[in-house]
């Protein structure tokens, strides 16, 4: 089985500037948030079902490489790649790319787990369907 | 009963800012409820209580006016005054000011309700030494 | 000349919510201004290109009727109609609908002027296409 | 010379949380920036006395390691160690504890470079004194 994912796509917005004329550092953090609920979306396991059913991704780790800024009004794409999962802990690497030049402005990675009533869980046995399609993503 | 209440102190941030090279006008209503929640923590019903209480704060309506920016590392005041209560509806007005220049950057008001178990309830009965505070401050 | 405008679509982000469980009121200020830049680039003089001309749209007065919440995932659309337009004042209003519902959520309306070099200025002289595109909308 | 630094002291807003009913992990980002701009004010290099010499601090990269929640309400402690430093490349490493349980809820890194006129510039020339105390600190 080989999923084809599409790049997240995203504007950077004027609120997100600071006064280095720049998109402000922090506000990466919440892209990388919103390309990893897309891609749950297109996985056919979105964020907004996972809850709903009482499993919780936590953030365990994020570490950012800030290469090149964006600008307001840029428009980046998103590439998000699984490095490792085992039905337990999850991680993944992303790329921010600025769409019109393809330069390279933020590479990044995070570590999840998931969690059930408080406990983590394996989505092995939780969720066998989206278990398959993350390990056929590796 | 006269209750005395200490204005609401904040440095603006760095990351606040925008590429004007002023604090971003949307902060400000996070501004708002910062000062609103430690003008209920000062009358001794915190927001966080309230929480607990299963009772939520809901705002209907802000208003802000914008007179003079403010930039990073100011140091701001910020007043609060109830305008009305009636144990249904709080109406608050603010005024932040620069405490350095004593400049009105922004007045604004803000509208609220208090509901429970999604139903609009009055203070009057749920918590009446509140409601007796709040009528005192009009 | 009749000019045709897109509402603004836009989801509504994870990081947005609050411990409510619905989006943060905060936030759509800056929806606001993400379909006010939306609305500029489609008339044909963006906010981007304003800013390298030297001028600069200030916010004045903001105003938000909370209607209903919008919650994490829902999709909004955000109308927008000119209010009022002199070529040194600009008024608008704003409806937040979620798409899926049609349920009107948040109402809002915002005042304006144009800066240039620290001078309110008239966009009839300085921009005498916009001025002329932004009174037909009127 | 010993500096004795303070740990910069922060409330966790109500505005900061998310629909998991702890603060939003993107928030973090923005305490550790709030945290190294006091810091530097300790130190008597200000910021925003930088940004005035045209100097411009840039982050290069940032690390976090999530631990435990902070949630609404909560006052935390950042506490601050200069990991290396050379006049060219300055790292952090940050500790942010609960300050009512001490439980460290994030530990953080994050690698800087100080720029003038778009060039990597050596404190050491800039800003001879700062370069001394940030050596003295290590």
């Amino acid at each position: 089985m080989v999923i084809k994912m599409k790049d997240y796509e995203r504007k950077a917005y004027y609120h997100e500037t600071d006064q280095m004329q720049i998109i402000h550092h922090a506000n990466y953090v919440k892209w990388l948030e919103e390309a990893r609920i897309d891609f749950m979306d297109q996985l056919g396991f979105s964020y907004f079902e996972m809850e709903k059913r009482n499993i919780l991704s936590l953030v365990l780790q994020i570490e950012l490489n800030y290469k090149n800024p964006v600008k307001f009004n840029d428009t980046v794409l998103i590439k998000i790649k699984v490095e490792s999962y085992n039905g337990v802990k999850l991680e993944l690497s992303y790329e921010i790319i600025n769409k019109a030049t393809n330069v390279l402005c933020v590479s990044a990675k995070s570590k999840h787990c998931f969690i059930s009533n408080g406990k983590v869980v394996s989505l092995k046995k939780l969720l066998p369907e989206f278990h398959e399609k993350m390990l056929s993503l590796i």
